[in-house]
């Protein structure tokens, strides 16, 4: 079939790649609709390798999909042939003790698509359990399903964030895991969000997702802005969605007594603490890796509209400019949010 | 002063009130401006009791409650004289095991307005302690203020239902408790609330608030309506606001697999709970009395927009009209909703 | 194989049955050493129903079982041949909704020893999963391994009253459950528990277990007795291992203000239940389902000496007895706790 | 009356100080018996200050007491004169917000004994708020009563760390508050605590506390032997009671997926903490300030015997040879836990 293929590091060709899925019992096959490109999609293209994962072999690239079912394993109950769906990229080993926990996000055998050797969903059908694949609301459309994977991911700090009604949380990073994150806090139950960035452009698209106060670093100083609007109490929750060593060292001056730290962004190494600071207020930190459990509740909250992902969508490319899309995805204007490729 | 006087059942009168009250070192000064008559006002003016509280003495009704701080005790720092407020009605002992852990609404010696033999605040100024007195954001008005004593009980159950955002709900009863509750759970977080009522007015009313799915149960099966909504699996929060013991009876058919139950609703009677249904679902349930520390995020959520508590206040008299209201409160039209007095 | 079949109601025998188990790639193969007699085996024997399950085959009983593992699935790495072992007897679909989040106890189509159509363990061998097989610590015997499945329903009840060091807690109910749960909140950090019972035997061996104080119901009033042993305050959690609707109903009466109620036991019939006053005190109510994630928690408590359950082990008798058990145990003596059979 | 007073660095005397104290409605006075030596009374004898901290004018030492209550304020209603009691050295205001909140050691105008300009309680008498003096025991002698103080912090540890029944726990450190929060962890529910340090001194009188594996980090690895104690899946829960910044780096390391990290201990400086190694197991950490609501939970456990403090009372001064006390506590022996002085 045909797919868009990381030949080696900075070569992409669209290709037909011979790839045959058998249909297990409890599996779909799907035609993939629209894909979105992700900071890791960009960081295997440019560097070829994230951490210990490095891409060998040729592998198709994209995580982040939503499409159409076109046949069912024969012990698939909820689906129906034509039901539209976004799809979990990460498949966890049911044997394991994590995902018997429920923690399934913590399994170390997990296969992630686009993550090597484990080829992405950038090609025209992926076999995929359906355990793992959710039905769109009528509302949402393929490209806003195809964001639901980066949404997932401010959802899941939403829930680890133990939010209770009228919180006031402070995103540091006004980037897509910032803004998803900022959406997901205030549909969760916050008052307001107060967001932290440097990029003008990028404070200017979140500060219309509702009770928003952008804050640009550069011009204003981010403790004294939470202090003005929690009459000097500090933030509930302080989200760190920058990786940025400095934004999460600081996480704890902008908090209250008792206030929860939670940690999105991954930083290049490691960030020094002030232990003190987080006992002197007793801070409970939680940290997340990837998300379990949360796309029937980011896709609850879409179909109701609570939450409202178009305004991410800025950037759509047919497939057959995809490798248009990934030079564009590179160096994007700093207006653009998410890019897409569509399929079909 | 002038004051709203329940001398004994069924007979009010508006009359100067001897009532000379000293100014604590951390009490504020408050000129009231508007006060909403609540289920419990118009029970002590029907029946002259509720439960062990016995009207004995002539009593000042009311205590939900907005005005303007005219005086300060001197160790008040967080406040001007000015600004608009509104008051939490119960006032708990500072010296008690409850008030101390954090829990003052289960304080026994809580002092609370209109609850025999304390007086209410209908009337032209109290005193209270600043800790339990608390500022209206500049887009809140008086009549909003004086609303939020009763959201604070839908706030509180929201708390306790420690909702995950994008859950789902169901509310049983859709009348004054039952509107702020379905208020306080959506701002909270969940991505839909199933209201079921008898009164197609009531759930006009509330179908409006958001992504609402009002059921009247006279014409619909809630189960089944609650299993169409959830592909099966049920709400993962049931909250009663009725007080029936029908519907109380039957929360725990409504929900999914681990899910939770708040009981806001005060039957009159013993409930016969199923106690082998509630265990084969592994349901947990959580309980209501008034509240705690929910005043200021009611506020804040009422600040920022994400509650609009406006189409609840349905009816407005002067004070000079007050026994008037009374006479309506008892009768309502069934769109009717909150009625206010205004003092000034 | 030989195997403990109940033919029909009241009418067992021990004789060769025919069970030829597949061995999967995540199972293991035990030759059974020890199997306990369980309420519900007698509820079996003697009306050939629970419910709606029925015995309508001649089914083998047994599901509180040990045992030594004689062969190994290919996939299997955490075992060896020869490990003694204890087994979980309820095994889930691990393609459910409830499994996949961690509540796997609460899947609808779980498959449980004994249940029927589904055979007990009462026979030479099994062949079960591995993920639901344990090891017992060397200090551990058999008898104990087989005790693990009772303790196991105590331990997850003290997981669910999540208990803060020190708590005081209430059992109503000594038998079987009522001293396994006994035993989990001590080990689970209760500094005492307050047992009632009308059986002074039952509460004599319970009283044994640690710092716990049995209250006779038929000579002493436990509400007064709890009030004597926290000042005046409650207790912090209150759990009924009795399944009696009075001790039920009374449970609110027996906890402190924002105090835990858990019910693990069955009662026949609906309870009444005292709402207001579960309000007044702002109850929270858990309930169990078995139990799910706690066999290997037991077994670290065991291992250590923090749980001591040989005292529970008061009859024991061969397989070709094992009639002989159950004539027994339908009829046992107020000293005896747990009959087990011993296949060995 | 009677005090051991630091005059300046590295000067004591025992001496009358002239301090009135005027008894509070609420307050109670106390003859003190025993009052042990901290970490921080040590440091302010060696160094004049700690942190912010400094003392400028002649302090008396000491806050781990007990006593004996020889009089009651007017509204005091539960204790009687003569009663044997312990008591928390933190003040909190109880018109703070965090007070209100229920977490009142994190109020920042505490007024904490010993912590400069605040007078600590070696003296002849005491008054205290009796909402802060708790009742000891009969069974808990004066000694233990004054090491409720310390154990306190251990208390406060594990009741963040949530532990559930038969958690394994690691705390890194076996000095007094390694000691005492292993064994707040094992009374708390752990079915045992691995601990570690560089003196096998320490570690000897840890080992005999109950189900503790004593590891000396200067000859075994730390994670290694975690591994073998939990099969290779980790602790779950790690606390540090070392403020060593390795140590506290480390902690990560220890823990399974999902566990739990506490921080007690401070370290001096910032700590580089590896966030992605945290979020790939997505820890989380909680982090304490001295200890709330905990007093009764201590000795709650201690009065039923499921913690017995006797083995850290090491060393016994008279009062008169209070200084000889101060100069062994500064250079203890390795065996030495904890030093007290008797006034009586």
């Amino acid at each position: 079939m045909k797919a868009l293929v990381l030949e080696k590091i900075k070569q992409l060709s669209i290709r037909d790649f011979d790839i045959r899925e058998t249909l297990g019992e409890y599996d779909v096959r799907i035609a993939i609709h629209t894909v979105g490109i992700c900071g890791s999609d960009i960081h295997y293209y440019e560097r070829g390798a994230i951490g210990q994962f490095v891409v060998r072999e040729p592998m198709i690239l994209g995580h982040e999909a939503s499409g159409t079912i076109i046949e069912l394993g024969k012990s698939v109950r909820n689906f129906r042939v034509g039901d539209r769906v976004c799809m979990e990229p990460g498949i966890p080993n049911p044997e394991s003790r994590a995902t018997r926990l429920g923690i399934y996000n913590l399994d170390p055998d997990v296969r992630f698509w686009a993550t090597p050797p484990i080829h992405g969903c950038l090609r025209e059908t992926v076999v995929h359990p359906a355990a793992f694949t959710f039905k769109l609301p009528d509302s949402v459309s393929f490209g806003e399903g195809a964001i639901v994977e980066p949404l997932a991911i401010g959802m899941h700090a939403a829930k680890k964030a133990e939010i209770r009604p009228g919180d006031v949380a402070v995103v540091t990073g006004a980037g897509t895991i910032g803004m998803v994150t900022t959406m997901a806090m205030l549909a969760g139950g916050c008052s307001k969000v107060i967001v932290s960035d440097v990029q003008d452009e990028k404070l200017a698209i979140v500060a219309k997702m509702g009770p928003v106060v952008p804050v640009n670093v550069l011009r204003e100083n981010l403790k004294d802005a939470i202090a003005r609007e929690t009459d000097g109490w500090g933030a509930d929750i302080a989200l760190d969605a920058s990786g940025n060593e400095k934004a999460i060292a600081g996480l704890v001056d902008l908090i209250c007594p008792g206030g929860h730290i939670v940690l999105i962004g991954m930083p290049v190494g490691p960030v020094p603490m002030d232990i003190v600071a987080i006992q002197a207020k007793e801070a409970r930190l939680d940290s997340i890796f990837r998300y379990a459990h949360v796309y029937p509740r980011a896709l609850a909250l879409m179909g109701s509209g609570k939450i409202d992902v178009k305004p991410l969508i800025t950037d759509v490319f047919k497939f057959k400019d995809s490798i248009k899309a990934y030079e564009y995805a590179v160096h994007p204007k700093p207006t653009s949010v998410k890019v897409q490729i569509e399929m079909a």
